[in-house]
């Protein structure tokens, strides 16, 4: 089956040229089964997404696809085609600053008035009516009589189609990364179908994400409902994938995880082929374990641990190279950790100011 | 009597050179009389404020001073000099993207249990406690062992300074503005000393700007003194005087500032000398009631209301030209509101996106 | 009589997306009239020519217009879209650095020989061959095997449109600028039509620009003539006309130079309306006394002499405040020049680094 | 023997901070010994140079010099520090787009009224007063009245310390890049001793480049000397290294680099000890022979080709993935080359406008 093409008109340029992003769409077969929305490059630099997504396609056309799957590329024209000097400047609005990947509407629905009115419907029920007034949350948003700003509107109409997915996958890269998953802890099984080694484990709360935007307002009525002793499951599925480094097109890394993506897809009953997972060790890591480690001081940067490979604490992280200070003991800094810890990323220039985030690392980790 | 120099060292950069600030400073003759901090060009472009640091000086050296004074110009090295083809990108953090004044450190003190603990001191044992507690947490902050990111090292340097003041005042600009003063609700008479004609009346609600860092813990502490049955004043009094437009110099204009905020001093005690504040109306606004108007399609923007004049509802706010669309009704659209408004500032650029931030006005003034 | 519209492609977009701009055009009625090309905006930020091809537009559709006008707003799609902060970076390419305006061909044709080949051939006849000559070269460039630059490719699609025509405007505006023109000096006389009171007179060297692009390969071809005994005059007039300062749409003054473009128009036949020329004086400049003077050190501007007004030696130009210098005789310093110049523009920062170029002016200047 | 430290002053930012560079110094022990100037770093992200840098005067500490060898890395340090989101945005000058390593001072000395004034010297004379007159061109160019841009004093500063030297290195690196070397014609036997496979050969050309700044005026006057039957060599030798790709730094490849240069300069009798230069094959190609390759279309590109390794006609360079295209012929292009060539860099990021620069490759190799 062939995907459909359609536009979502996200914004306007100064020149009066539409901002517009292509979305593919299979309709559903089983419309029992879940509906799936996957979007790719909402930071710029960010691109291999769009690369999985293209493979995703050519392998969902020959497959039985029961679900709607609803897919959206190059999720942020302004970002991707916002270039300074050689690299894509797409993390963060040029204008105001604001990182694209915080601009998601957080619903300040009250819950508990909320459940109490509709505590009577069926499980089914209530999930529609819960759907339908997220849907009007964003709209009414988009619909403000002052306007809103061009990253919000960017944002909500992306969620507005996140909202009518039962699993919702954002596809985003680190700087210099390897490949790791957000996923909120009510999922955690869903961590060993993906093709991704090591997992960041999330708590429910709202941080301006799209995955959190999607699952943060289902898991809180689903924990409400518990306290007022009903048990539901979470209804909602939504998973960040970082495929690895950003400012890279790698087809066949890019098969590798549209496979992987195919496998939690073929065990939720999206398509109905199966695809098995691959065999391969998979580590968690709860996001409270998660670290940032910031320059100690300016100077340029080797950066010694790969991401991805564990590092004894006292084993070299990087090396800071101080020519000013050619002589002295400040020359050449060997930077250590006192813990072991799993590198998952660093920072993408080889110099830094004092205090910029040198590397991301887990640490605690666990098998999953 | 003259200013005694010193430097604030806030960072490195990746060549190794420090980033330090200029410190000026006048001893305190009474150690009773309010102790004062006063910094400028946090955003890079916003450079009046150090004209205005500058008359203040020369001012004060005349002048019977009585409290501290510390003076903190160009508060924003990295910021300042970060140039973007003719202007400055100094309004957030050029890796991150975080807005340099969204950085300071909201400190989670548990104020109901410190203030069970303290309770029993008298207001000043109080006061002299809790600020020291404030000044531990910026230290703290600035000694995680995982480090801290560029931003908040500058910012949290700044915050300690300020913790040390009974008034803080933050210098700042808008991009195309008239001048306007943020100010905390139960400081709303501070106001009228000021040679400013707009006031904004904050909440007690922190949002990451040096006046709140500096006034939301004491105000917080207060309030729950008086849930306690204790009634105290909030003895730190902290505000944010936006000076006109960003890249800007105006030395005779900076005079003006510098004698209102001489009239403030004066009527709080800093200085002995009679200073009093001009006659001029003044206005406020609820910090609720100022809008954002956000451009409701791209184009060219030519703005027709000044900043500083009642705009009556109805009343052309700006046109936006749309050359694409010559010969349709497109071409030249009027932009009105529904309400009356003063408009405070407009966008610094004449062509804009759809959702750029074109205008903030405040709505529902009164008379002060 | 009405436009009609089409779109030149210039490019396309990482994302896909067609670099397209507006073509706006009223055909010949005669056909011996001068063909007219007028551009704007080939800058980012220097938007008011876009609102004076507006105002032409308003007017020519109720005039009597002989020759074909082309008419070409918003000439550069990618420079007018890249904002950074809350300006509009459009002066350079963003990954290369090179200005837009200096990316025009230069076309290295051998005038010596390509005019032994067509001497016998009627001024006329000799026209429309270097004419072909001349866009046989733009489109030789665009077809190179590998390929061209961005902003190669953007120049030189422009340049095919400007050498189809006899009269070529490029609007541009300066930083902080009074309205000034670039005219050939073979052309000086067509100065005192424009509604501007300074023009540079410019020599026959190619800079890169669009107006010498135009008027250079004709000037050398008529020089060259001149040298074997044959007096032509240069068919192609060429001007920039720098319309104040850039981030600035101002309707009312678009029409006054509206106004006088067409006041050029009429004296040259390509309207047969009456437009005269306003009255008013106008000074001429050699580009060679055009000088830049430069920040002697770096620090905070306020720039005291207005572009436009006539600054006698010895008066103050600017004052360089450094508030690291408090209490020295480097905390103020006043910058004044040597001779008497008319400051033309101004850097559009206030703060700078020692170099910045911070003010243009004109030296011995003379009446036209 | 140590290295002195001393401090280049470059400029000033606009909070008044000085732009310092560091110098490392070696005396002289034999005057008749070649004078060595090593810069690295005028581009901001190409650092590895100083990595380089360091492991030199780590060999150079141990070993017997004879000539003066003078030092310094981070060579600009207004571009190193200038970031841009995750990278240094270091190649061009902020505000105007210069490119950083084209503001060297180009001398207009007329050559044959020097040569014709100064033809009776010996030769050591002549090179002696040539080399004054170059560095009284330098000085008097950074004293004009008018003041001189940010970029020139930065460049002009540099070259005088390069004008003083009879060897002049300078260190910079491609985007995505395997090592290269730009060696004068005159030279090309130099080329054998840096471990550096790929040379490209120049002409006697200036482009504004440091290499051309040291060699050009020296080679126009031995090639004018020859005009007039006097015959002499080149006294100064000057390359650039490109270090592989920037935003790196590997110390052990710093020092394979440095006993490279280190093999160079004991050749020269700069260093007593004996360096052998490693056994590798070695590839020279003409400078007109060196062919950028630009993206014939935007989207987000696959690079294929590894820098470095040959690429036959029709093999894969890079494939152009169009998300906005799936399911047309366009949405997966593969690019080939019809003639045999070594890609010596690609582009550093993975998404491009039409007309970007994807790769340079050598065409028309041979064996050096």
């Amino acid at each position: 089956m062939r995907f459909t093409q359609s536009s979502l008109i996200v914004g306007e340029l100064a020149t009066g040229q539409e901002l517009s992003i292509p979305v593919y769409r299979l309709p559903a077969q089983d419309l029992g089964a879940p509906k799936v929305f996957i979007q790719a490059n909402v930071h710029g630099a960010e691109v291999q997404g769009n690369a999985v997504i293209f493979q995703l396609m050519k392998q969902l056309e020959t497959m039985d696809v029961q679900g709607e799957v609803t897919l959206l590329p190059l999720a942020n024209p302004l970002g991707i085609n916002q270039k300074s000097g050689e690299f894509t400047l797409g993390r963060f609005d040029p204008i105001t600053g604001v990182n694209w990947n915080r601009e998601y509407l957080e619903h300040h629905c009250d819950i508990p008035a909320w459940y109490q009115q509709h505590s009577h419907l069926s499980d089914t029920e209530l999930y529609h009516d819960f759907r339908l007034m997220l849907l009007a949350g964003c709209d009414a948003h988009l619909a403000q009589s002052w306007g809103v700003t061009t990253g919000k509107r960017l944002a909500v109409s992306l969620q507005k189609l996140a909202h009518q997915a039962d699993i919702v996958i954002d596809l985003h890269t680190g700087p210099k990364s390897c490949k790791h998953l957000y996923c909120p802890e009510y999922d955690q099984h869903a961590a060993s179908y993906f093709s991704i080694p090591y997992s960041l484990i999330m708590p429910n709360q709202f941080g301006g994400a799209m995955d959190e935007a999607a699952f943060c307002p289902w898991w809180q009525l689903v924990e409400y409902a518990a306290s007022q002793g009903r048990e539901m499951t979470v209804p909602v599925s939504a998973f960040t994938l970082e495929l690895a480094s950003q400012e890279r097109i790698d087809m066949k890394d890019a098969l590798v995880d549209a496979m992987g993506i195919l496998a939690y897809l073929s065990h939720r009953g999206v398509v109905a082929d199966k695809v098995e997972p691959v065999a391969m060790a998979r580590y968690g890591c709860l996001l409270a374990d998660y670290k940032k480690y910031h320059a100690p001081k300016g100077g340029l940067v080797e950066y010694l641990a790969a991401p991805g490979v564990l590092l004894k604490a006292g084993q070299p992280l990087a090396n800071i190279l101080r020519l000013d200070c050619y002589g002295t003991q400040e020359e050449l800094t060997s930077v250590q950790l006192a813990q072991d810890c799993v590198p998952i990323l660093h920072f993408a220039s080889a110099s830094v100011y004092q205090g910029t985030e040198l590397y991301k690392m887990m640490t605690n980790i666990f098998e999953l």
